[in-house]
């Protein structure tokens, strides 16, 4: 086997500063939304396509999509959130085997409620630190290294049934 | 209250490739690192600073500040390793209410064999993907959103006990 190509001082400052900016931007803005809005970060994550979906109404594996979740995370977050009533499970009409996820009226109010703090927020702690020229940069670097990922062989929030291919 | 400034198409595309990557980088490292060592990413982490410490050792505080966690998060994980032999928690000879967290000789020899797989995955899945001076641009940046978030007011890892000031 080959000498591992271990990162020099350089490289090991930039994979600490990408990890710390992750941890530490994660614990502020959930931090403040907890704390303003009542609302986890999942809670947010999930909320916000449902808020932007035509009748505020996904079908399960591509809200699962959307936030990029296994299956059995995005399940457990919905039963917490239904117990909540901030969303509502129902079969899907279109698709017998299917199921949907549906935002409440409740739902609807939190996320509206919770949204323009977060947004500002969001400003604060990462826009405001950017020209619009670093930004876009950042955004090209950002869309590269995401492009070189691997999609899972078996995406975990394809299909409702994993014995259905519903691809 | 003034109308929120929400995000325009350009700023939404990168949060969302912020967003994207930090749950994508995290899946993909994690998946192999789990797969080819059974260490998790937690295990991993706190294994990584231990290693490079004098003698194996740390201060629990200065072990939770290394990798900015909560206290109690910190606590339940070397709880899990304790248990599988990773790490053992010792008096802080020096402070009879500190404590300090040992690697074990199972610890070393589980990050050394996991270490050349992991470093080689963070290459493969980031740093391949930039040139020398966008993983130096990418550092300015990182750097700047970092400086620019406050630090907690309690820092959680701070002190082993809260009634005692150990800083």
């Amino acid at each position: 086997m080959t000498e591992p190509r271990w990162l020099d001082a350089r490289e090991a400052h930039l994979w600490q500063a990408y990890r710390d900016t992750q941890r530490e931007l994660t614990r502020v803005l959930e931090g403040r939304l907890i704390s303003n809005s009542g609302l986890s970060g999942a809670d947010y994550a999930l909320l916000h396509p449902l808020s932007s979906a035509e009748g505020g109404v996904l079908r399960t594996r591509d809200l699962g999509r959307s936030v990029g979740w296994e299956r059995s995370r995005l399940s457990h977050q919905v039963s917490r959130m239904e117990k909540r009533g901030l969303v509502c499970r129902e079969e899907c009409a279109a698709d017998a085997r299917g199921s949907m996820v549906r935002l409440t009226e409740l739902g609807r109010k939190a996320i509206e409620a919770a949204a323009p703090d977060h947004v500002a927020a969001v400003r604060t702690y990462f826009f405001d630190h950017l020209s619009i020229d670093e930004q876009k940069q950042l955004t090209v670097l950002l869309d590269r290294v995401l492009s070189g990922i691997p999609t899972p062989a078996f995406p975990a929030a394809e299909c409702d049934d994993p014995a259905v291919d519903c691809t």
